[in-house]
C-alpha cells in the first residue's frame, strides 16, 4: 500500500479525540504529510487524552480543548475544515454500563450533532469514523466480515453502533461524505496504559515496565488480532484519501490472530523480563466478553490495497521501548 | 392460538403510549381480562394519543399524562407493576430527520432510562418492547426474517434500533425480562388517521371517509405486509404469558403481502366508494423508502402459535366502520 500524503499537503483537517492513543498519531502523521492539523480534546481525564502524546508536533497543530458533547464548539471548528477524523468516545465497556447515560451522549448524540454542524456549516467535509468490532458481539464466524450480524452485547456497543450509523445516513441521504473503520484491539505508543479502559494490553505494558505480572482472565486460550498503530494510522489515512469510500464500512484487523497467553509470552520475550498469571474472569467483564475474535480485512485490502505491515512481535519491540522511554507522562 | 387472558387477572400492567393507537386496544383488552391497568401517555398533538381511544374503559383505568422522557415519573410509576408494555415512541420517519434529537430523546435516550429504572425500582417486571421492521431497512431478500441483516435507512431506524437493543443487553446482563415485537403496518380501529405519521393507511382511511381521492406514490406496485390490530395485541399478550421469550425477538407480519395499487382497490371496495390517483414519490419520502416489504414470522408461530387470524380485508371493513361512527374525534 502506497499512500500519497502529498493529497494531505495544506488541508485543513480536525481531529477530535486528537490527543488521544489514535488521533495523536494520526496528528504527527498528518503534520509530517504537510496538513493544517487543529486538534479537539476534552482532556476527561479517564480518558485517552495527553498532551505529552503530541510533544513531537506541538508547535505545529492548534490545539482546542472541548468536547464533542459541546454542539457550538464542534460548529465553529468544523468550518473550513477538508477533512474531520472522528476519533472522540468513550471506550470502556466496563463504564457504559455503568454510566450509560454519559457513553450514549458521547458515542451516540454527539455524533448526531457532528452530522448536523457538516450539514448545516460545512457538507463538503469528508468524515472518518472510528468504530469497534464490538458492534459484532459474539462472532457467530470467524474470522468475522463486515456482513457478520451486528450483535452489541453491552451499552457502549449498542451507542457505538448508533454513532456509525448516523454517519451513514447522513452520508446516503445527505450526501456527507463519511466512511468508517471498524478498529479491532490497537496498540503502539501513546496508548492509554494506567488501566484497561482502551485495551488490556495497555495495562499489561505498565506491568511489564514496572515488573508486575501480567494477569491473564481465563485460561489464555482466547484468540485476538492485534493491529500496530501505523497500520492503523495508514489506514485512516488511505480511506480519507479515497474518493470510493463514501458510505462504506470497513473492518481492520490481522490475519495472524494469536491466543491470550502467546500475547503475553511474545510481549515478556520482547521486554526481555517479566510473567503471568491466570485469574478467573471477574463477573462483570465475563457477562460481555465476547469470546474469541479475528476480523477479515478482505474488504479494505481488495478496495485500497491496506493490509497491516507491522509484525506484532516489532510493534511491540516499538511500544515497550517508547514507554519505557516516556513512562512518567503515561502513569 | 389460544391466549391465556386469566394470566392477567389481576396483575399490575402499564402501557406507554397508552392512548395510542395499540396502546389503547391493548388496555382495552387488559382490562377484559381483569387486568389493573395503568396508561402513561404524553399526549403529544402530533402522536397517537388520543383520550377517545380508551372511552370504554376510561373508569377502568388509571391515566397519567406524562413523557417517557421524564424519568422522576417513570421510576415511579413502574414500581409494583408486573407487566409493562413498551409502546410510546416517535414514529414518523420524516420527523426523525427534521427533528433528529427529539426522536433520540424518544426512541433511544428514554428507553435507557426505563431500563434503569426498571432494574434500580422493579428488576422482576416483564417489558415487551414496540419495535419496527423499519430496522431492516431495504430488504436484501422476502421474506424478512429476524435474521435480515439491520441496515437502517432514517435517524428514526437507528434509534429505535438502539432503543431495542438497550432492552436485549439489560435482558442479557441484568436479568430484566425483555422481549421485542418488531411490528409491520398495523391498522384498525384507534389509529391516528390525521396523517401520515404512523401509516399510510391512516390518511387513506380519512380520504375514504372524506370521499376525497386517495394519493399511490409510486405506480402501485410496491408490496406490504399488514396486520389487523387485534391480531397485534394477541401477539403483545401471548409474548408476555409465556416464559420462554424472555432476550427474544420476534417479527410480526402477514403471509398474504399484496401491493398498494391492490390495498387501495379492497379499501375502496370495502368503503363501497372511493378513488385513487398516483403521484411521484416526493424527494424526502424517496430517499429513505425501503422499496418491496413483507415479512417472515415463522419464529413467532413456530414457538408461541401466533398468526395473523383477521384477512386485511375483514379488518378494514371494521376499521372504516369504527372511524364512520367515531370521525369527529380524530380530525
Amino acid at each position: 500500500m502506497k499512500l500519497n500524503a502529498e493529497g494531505f499537503s495544506n488541508k485543513n483537517v480536525i481531529i477530535s479525540g486528537g490527543l488521544g492513543f489514535i488521533g495523536s498519531n494520526l496528528a504527527i502523521k498528518l503534520v509530517d504529510c504537510g496538513a493544517v492539523v487543529t486538534i479537539i480534546d476534552s482532556l476527561i481525564p479517564e480518558y485517552g487524552g495527553n498532551l505529552w502524546n503530541i510533544e513531537p508536533v506541538k508547535d505545529k497543530v492548534k490545539i482546542n480543548i472541548s468536547d464533542v458533547r459541546d454542539e457550538h464548539s464542534i460548529q465553529h471548528l468544523i468550518q473550513g475544515q477538508d477533512y474531520f477524523f472522528n476519533l472522540a468516545g468513550q471506550t470502556s465497556h466496563l463504564d457504559s454500563m455503568n454510566n450509560p447515560f454519559i457513553d450514549l451522549e458521547i458515542n451516540s448524540k454527539a455524533q448526531l450533532s457532528i452530522l448536523e454542524a457538516c450539514k448545516k456549516y460545512n457538507p463538503g467535509i469528508r468524515i472518518i469514523f472510528a468504530s469497534t468490532r464490538q458492534l459484532y458481539g459474539k462472532p457467530q464466524y470467524l474470522p468475522v466480515d463486515e456482513k457478520h450480524p451486528l450483535f452489541p452485547v453491552d451499552v457502549n456497543g449498542i451507542n457505538k453502533l448508533s454513532g456509525e450509523w448516523y454517519h451513514i445516513v447522513y452520508n446516503n441521504i445527505y450526501d456527507i461524505k463519511t466512511s468508517i473503520l471498524r478498529l479491532t484491539n490497537t496498540f503502539g505508543p501513546r496508548m492509554r496504559i494506567k488501566d484497561a479502559r482502551q485495551t488490556f494490553l495497555g495495562i499489561w505494558i505498565k506491568n511489564l515496565i514496572e515488573d508486575k505480572p501480567i494477569t491473564i482472565y481465563g485460561d489464555g486460550s482466547q484468540i485476538r488480532d492485534y493491529n500496530y498503530i501505523d497500520d492503523v494510522v495508514d489506514a485512516f489515512l488511505t480511506v480519507a484519501a479515497s474518493d470510493q469510500c463514501n458510505g462504506s464500512i470497513f473492518n481492520l484487523g490481522n490475519d495472524q490472530p494469536i491466543s491470550l497467553l502467546t500475547t503475553a509470552e511474545l510481549m515478556i520475550e520482547e521486554n526481555h523480563a517479566g510473567n503471568y498469571d491466570f485469574k478467573p474472569f471477574p463477573s462483570d467483564l465475563k457477562k460481555i466478553d465476547i469470546g474469541d475474535f479475528y476480523s477479515d480485512f478482505s474488504k479494505i485490502k481488495n478496495i485500497l490495497g491496506w493490509s497491516p505491515q507491522v509484525s506484532i512481535r516489532d510493534g511491540m519491540k516499538e511500544t515497550i521501548d517508547y514507554f519505557r522511554n516516556n513512562y512518567q507522562h503515561y502513569i
